[in-house]
């Protein structure tokens, strides 16, 4: 059997977006899995921002949007980010002795989720999962099968029960 | 936010195989999600045998197989299976107030997971992934994907280090 070692500090990677598939899934890692005993784990809530490419491309080259429209846009992406961080922040406020940290990048989901978990050397990455039909998920992938598929570490996927 | 209540007793459904990923699985969550402070937790070893339909398929219909090659096979896949959950029960010996129970069901692995988690009503499924590269897993499907997709509860996944 191999030799995992004790575990001493444990960075634990929460993918958090609008959702509330994903306060539902910290919720239940807190719950479950983190350890208030002990200084040892540190909460990372990580957000996906969409990348500015999003509205460049609804621009194009003929130039429809004036900068007023994509400083509007970017600011509302912010007070979307800073909005769910907070969020986040608030279901984590009540723990002792764990550290919570936040990062916000911007890109496609699954990227960002996959290069943070790697970035950080995180010990496990937790998600929620929009529980997406099979037709839909064929076609859309799925942020959560595509991490638990790509990064090295650990990955906890919560599904939001329908009753709550 | 959903309130997902106190948790008082959880059943953790390990699915474990031939493979040294399950055992990995095992090991970590066992350090990392298995309280040892309560007896609250239980722990079912899950194996899925293949089923006999499999040996009835390479049988077919003109009888190649006499019912002594049958009844050998049959002996080494419960040897197999025997031998398998006694691994895992190795791995578990010295927890302290954490009951262990095994499970073995013949058939399709994802099926029987599936299966067995709901009708324990397990609140939380752990699995190896044997790590299969893109285009293997494309054609092949993964058992750890496919539960991850099917199952209500959390899953967690846990991927063998290479280097371990």
């Amino acid at each position: 059997m191999a030799d995992i070692g004790a575990v001493q500090e444990r960075k634990i990677v929460v993918a958090i977006d609008e959702g509330e598939e994903s306060i539902y899934a910290l919720t239940w890692a807190i719950k479950n899995v983190v350890s208030q005993n002990s200084s040892n784990d540190t909460i990372i809530l990580l957000y996906a921002k969409p990348q500015r490419a999003v509205y460049s491309t609804l621009d194009g080259p003929g130039n429809l949007f004036s900068s007023d429209v994509i400083m509007s846009m970017e600011k509302y992406s912010k007070e979307v980010a800073d909005c769910v961080i907070e969020k986040a922040k608030r279901v984590c406020k009540d723990l002792q002795n764990v550290k919570v940290e936040t990062m916000i990048e911007s890109g496609d989901a699954r990227e960002v989720i996959c290069d943070a978990v790697e970035k950080i050397g995180a010990d496990l990455l937790v998600m929620g999962t929009h529980g997406y039909g099979v037709i839909k998920r064929a076609f859309l992938g799925s942020v959560s099968t595509h991490c638990a598929q790509n990064v090295k570490c650990p990955v906890l996927i919560v599904k939001k029960p329908k009753s709550s």
